[in-house]
């Protein structure tokens, strides 16, 4: 890969120390380095007060040193003194607390002075220092901390904006957000609330809009970091895309990046190296070019309920997982353990003592190791849409079921068959994918159901696809020619806990959902073993195109999916990438593996990866 | 049954779409429709200007159409504008928070400006259409969504008026709330605030006031609709009262409506037909006259976790469990599945796509086989009382008893025995009944006191019965001579987990309380077999008092049970109705199912009715 | 012992139930009363306007009767009117909501009219009252109910005001609080806030700072009322502390009274003796000399969520656990259960009817058993720090871990070995004990790491221990002499939910943390089986100093305790104290219990205590 480095503040440690990172950052060839997103009370002690001294050594002397920087906007803290003087950047939650200062990214978008602030800190950091940039970073993990929804007025008053340039008229807002339902019908503009601490459940579509304009905005935002750095600079922009996140639409956002980078945390309770390649892959397919790892988890971290260590050697195993999954680059966060403040518990490459780790052994044998990069085939494609998550969140038939998590089942079990995933977004062309995957799309966007039905490969379709519109509106007629294809019809769903299915003299257990399906012109392959639609199909096929009545986890799905696909790939704890010159194999697990590959037995080390021809 | 039919929104429909729904509703025999209750957005889309055109339509069509109607007063959902222009409507919680416009039910009814424009749409209605209406409705579900609640200031005087006329004096309310405690004496009305947010454990006695004094106002704004309603039409008043909520007094309530009605929801996480049967029986007990049921479950709801369909026989089986209840109708809740709003997953008759259900054929079958009406014998009465549901929410001795559950487990072997169970409140005569249960009732009401003491027949008395009086202050010596009836004395009690109850050698298990008694004069039952009264008495009878010092389930409690009565029917999942004309018996299971009475095998089809001369 | 008595209100009954109270206690001998603390209102119905008929009554006629009074001041509980008047005494909590009147504790320590009028009541209390007082209790459990901390404007000023006396400079707050971090830097005093609601994990300097600063507080108000007592009296004052309670620093606190006493209630969900002695010895220990039980739970209480009730000898068990502990006293809450208030539920040595319980008897009883009072020993010392209780509360790398939970798991081991405990603080001797236990003592106070380096005994030392300084920083140098005497050095740490143990060919238990540990001389007893630390040392010994890289509970840690120890004891259920004059043995059983001391078998009887010479 080009990038490998870590996340590094000059500002945390005593100039003296410079001098010693910078001696271990080179003996461990650590070359890019990102600097400077959260710096704001350093840089402008007081209003319209600038004091740069401190990057005025620091970032010189680095780039003097060899080192590529990444210069991030220093946004997400705003000051204490800028607070004080003008409390209402604060955000405010649904129930109308004040989030208030004292961690991180405690601002909203949506106000004048955070905006005037903001900028012109951005402004004066990007002129200062524009020269010695090879990348930039805009502001930090947008919409962490739930922190891509304010409801106070300012954003109220930006929603309703936002609304009329979509509807144009109320007649038209009132139509499509079901107004004829509650007694929910506006006579005004200014009528509209953000939707928040109601007695009961919130309006749908009022709900979508919500979270699509809450995106948007943060989107509207970042676009003026970027104006104010392209006036100065023509360096690649990036934001620190997050793990399992989806509060901001990132297929959107990612336009107005050139590079998508994001933050390899493990976010579930449980490691399993699968749901951190699912997020690799759903990066990657952001821009379809390459994209980097921009804060690497260096094995122990502050904010779980339990702060477990991982071995050394995971850091070498993570660099590699990047690369199979054809990363530009991996950089470590962070360079040294911290001290004081609230992530004085997190792990790093170098002790608190300022003594390098083992860590750092493994970062050098890593990066020895994964050279150039790789391009994976198209092999399968899985459909995924940010406004499928939101509608998923949004008065759901079964309030359990997490469709990110659902999906990942599905690509789990797809790697474990051997294939490479890409996930497609509404725009993309499928034609050359071998299998489609459409999970739980509750609404296919236009051009994609279009791409779908004259599709000529594969497809797999689930439970809760095409049932819905681009407003969360239930409109299955939006999909008659889809389900056509597949020779069946939905005529009614429940929520389920336990779905029984019979499928070759065996039970498979499906979660959350039953589809009644009505068979006109398909294959049944399995029907419900209880439920209300008892004895109906739930599982059917007709020619290329399979459908699944309800949820099933990894290795049920595997069932399934091998009507589909042969399994290229025998063993287990492996990860595959097919390429154009061959199959690169990762041995994800810390001792040794035997694996099978085309009934060819393969011995593998801990964490080695290996090229077959 | 009298009355069938459908709650429908003409207002959710293109006009075009009703001369359809008329053909459906005439070919299944829907009669009766429900209709308005939710439209106050369309008929006055300004302060003061009315617009009827769409009702003007659609009523008087109706109408001619042969529909009887039930007519709901459009105030559940007030409009956007109202709120926008007098934003002090919205109701406010405990925290301060207030309750936002955005989904239904977000007034507060002591607020000037919503009596004044609600009373004014209603009087509005009212006059237009009282000469199509068959029935009124006020409101809807009244209290849904803890709104019988509100913490506002204006809500914080009405309290006081409310206190200063139950007192009169301060000496009075400081005496009779335990004032001497923790310093609460009031000086002046004025420094009594609504119990809420403290910092430890609220007042017993303020609070039973005030769940008093909330429930009586939800009473007084309804008599408001009544008075507006009776200037112009005599037909008879309701208002669809809920399953398993106790914030207002129903029986209270019950006196200002000409029929009870209710909405037949699953509210239980596991389906129980008896719970259901519980609350027909409780609503029935209300007036003691026929009553019917509003908005009947028709399969899927939208409002529960996991929202599961029940296969369509179900609304057969719903209609005839109504009928032997002695409803005299049911109506389904709704007409059709509506795409848009916050219940666009509620199942109904009507599919989304137009089509009819399979449900509507279970609808038409079962309408004819539920002819006339049912009148259940007095044979079994359960003491309930709403002040008693208040006494158990707060300060309790153990929290997690739930006063109506641990009735209905009761009522379930009740059942189970083939008795009939008539609710009844303090006011109610119970000499004509075989067996009073007078469960967990802390404070029994003057004048039922007497007549239990009074009362010659046999009497089952359980845990926490007579410890409290209607201030909420613990006071045995109100009770003194009721006990004396059963020969016993109760020294002492205990919040328990577990109790275990040694029974003809058996281990009997109760919960959440154990009293320690003390026998005068009473035959020893079974004693306990742990906690700090073990080998104390826990069951003791004299003659046909029998009293139970803990809380047991339906098996449990169905030991105690046979030492009063004799079962009348051997079987499961059945319901069994007597009647002066003989026993009807309902199959309870959706397949074949075999019963004994009088040990005469009887062998039923599913959701059959036979009835036994 | 010397004080045997009870809670007493005269205000909450009728003047002509006083005669038979006295009756009771002095026939069984009770002969201290506690008196007053809930009064305010009583005192002052107005403001400025004072009442005392009440206490002029009872009060003299107490003390004529014969009784030993301690006289509480009588502000916890604010009266209506004032709160009325000056609503800006109401504390605030972290989201902003006001905690309002209706309960207790409702004020803030920082409200200057709540100052005023609280020393106003106070010194007219006072002043009228002194020549009857035998001891005085300031207000009543303060910090009860959260009520340390409170986030409104007035206590944010006062913060400021603490922080100036502390740093001195902003430039030194900014370097203390680790202000570099996230770009917290302050340049103007008034910038800083109260952490509180932030949109994710506060600072952890700031945040024990808060801690420190509201433990202040608290203590800085008991000084006033000390002031005004001293004027009038030189009787000796207390104030009830509170059991498993670590808001406020107690051992500060306690220089500031003459006595501790503290409220003996059951706070775990089992009950289990040991617990309540380890809070005994907690608080004897506060100030090394005679304490006592300010307020014995008399058997049931009304707070928890499910309220048990004990048998009646308990009451004589607890007494004489108090009497071994070295207390000098026990008086039980409270004479006589009240009807009516917050705490109808309550238990007490009357019943609500006015009649004796058994419980008198069986206080009378152990009254004579506890003649004197007892000397325990020196023998174990246990390290435990107040700032420790708030380093563990604050951004944890494992926040299920409990520092006083797992304390007690390690007394519990050393008591069930026979040895006496004390705890001790920063300042505290320790070279007269055997064995001193260092757990889970993440900051050492400076004086303490001073004594344990020129300590000769055994230490056991913990996970966690030495690992922060005073302010909350990681900083492992501060230790480096200490941990030089164990022969080792902590390389890394990770939380953990299970950790496994080899340990003689026996695998035991560890949770919570892992400690890696590199030995550089001495003996290692155990290595880890599982984490990433596998294999690594996890016990180790270095002549008398053992270190435990983990968290054990009390029977793992008996394993690695009988290295170190002897057991003296043989046998379950029972509570030793080992004196000049002989060992103390109390049997806990309610029945009969055999035990072996130095082989010697001792059979009991229920609840007895015996003397060995």
């Amino acid at each position: 890969m080009k990038i490998y480095g870590a996340d590094y503040y000059p500002e945390h440690w005593p100039e003296a120390d410079w001098e010693k990172h910078i001696k271990i950052m080179k003996e461990f060839e650590i070359e890019w380095l990102r600097i400077g997103e959260f710096s704001w009370a350093f840089l402008e002690p007081k209003e319209g007060e600038f004091n740069f001294d401190l990057f005025d050594k620091a970032i010189p002397m680095l780039k003097k040193e060899g080192f590529k920087l990444i210069l991030g906007t220093p946004t997400p803290t705003p000051p204490a003194w800028l607070i004080k003087k003008y409390p209402d950047i604060l955000p405010v939650d649904e129930n109308g607390h004040v989030r208030e200062f004292g961690s991180r990214r405690h601002y909203c978008v949506d106000n004048e002075h955070f905006i005037f602030h903001s900028l012109r800190i951005t402004e004066k950091f990007v002129e200062r220092y524009h020269q010695y940039a090879d990348m930039w970073q805009i502001d930090n993990e947008f919409g962490c901390h739930e922190t891509t929804y304010c409801y106070n007025e300012e954003t109220r008053k930006s929603f309703i904006n936002w609304l009329k340039e979509k509807y144009n008229t109320l007649e038209n807002l009132n139509y499509n957000w079901g107004g004829a339902f509650w007694s929910q019908l506006y006579y005004d503009w200014d009528e509209i609330t953000i939707p928040k601490n109601t007695p009961t459940f919130k309006n749908p579509h009022q709900m979508l809009d919500f979270h699509k304009f809450s995106s948007d905005n943060v989107i509207k935002y970042s676009k003026m970091h970027k104006e104010i750095i392209r006036k100065h600079s023509e360096k690649p922009i990036t934001h620190n895309l997050m793990v399992d996140f989806f509060d901001i639409d990132y297929f959107k956002y990612a336009k107005d990046l050139d590079i998508v980078s994001w933050d390899n945390y493990i976010p579930t309770k449980e490691y399993d190296f699968y749901h951190q390649s699912a997020n690799h892959d759903l990066m990657r397919s952001l821009k379809k070019i390459p994209y980097f790892v921009m804060e690497q988890q260096p094995g122990r971290v502050n904010w779980r309920t339990i702060n477990d260590q991982y071995a050394p050697e995971y850091i070498e195993f993570w660099t590699k997982q990047s690369y199979l999954h054809g990363a530009d680059g991996s950089i470590v966060f962070r360079f040294r353990e911290l001290p004081y403040g609230a992530e004085q518990y997190h792990g790093a490459l170098v002790e608190y003592s300022g003594n390098p780790t083992e860590r750092l052994i493994y970062y050098k044998k890593s990066k020895k190791e994964t050279p150039d990069h790789i391009i994976p085939k198209k092999e399968v494609a899985i459909y995924f849409s940010y406004e499928n998550a939101w509608i998923h969140r949004i008065n759901h038939l079964n309030t359990t079921f997490n469709y990110w998590n659902a999906i990942v089942e599905i690509y789990k079990a797809i790697k474990m068959f051997g294939y490479n995933v890409d996930f497609v977004y509404g725009e993309d062309k499928i034609d050359d994918y071998e299998l489609v995957v459409v999970p739980y799309a509750m609404n296919i966007d236009n051009e994609f159901l279009n791409s779908l039905i004259n599709y000529n490969g594969k497809i797999i379709m689930t439970a809760m696809s095409g049932i819905k519109d681009e407003r969360n509106w239930i409109n299955k007629e939006k999909y008659i020619d889809l389900f056509n294809e597949f020779g069946i019809k939905i005529d009614d769903f429940s929520g389920e806990k336990n779905v029984e299915i019979l499928y070759n003299n065996n039970i498979l257990n499906g979660e959350f959902w039953a589809d009644k399906i009505v068979v006109k012109d398909a294959e049944i392959i399995s029907v419900l073993n209880n439920t209300a639609f008892k004895n109906n199909p739930i599982i059917t096929k007709k020619g290329n195109n399979t459908y699944i009545g309800t949820v099933l986890n990894y290795l049920d799905f595997s069932h399934v999916l091998s009507l589909a696909l042969s399994p290229k790939v025998l063993g287990q704890d492996i990860l595959i990438t097919n390429t154009n010159d061959g199959i690169i194999i990762l041995n994800a697990k810390s001792s040794k593996n035997t694996i099978y590959i085309n009934n060819k037995k393969i011995e593998m080390e801990a964490f080695e990866i290996i090229k077959k021809g």
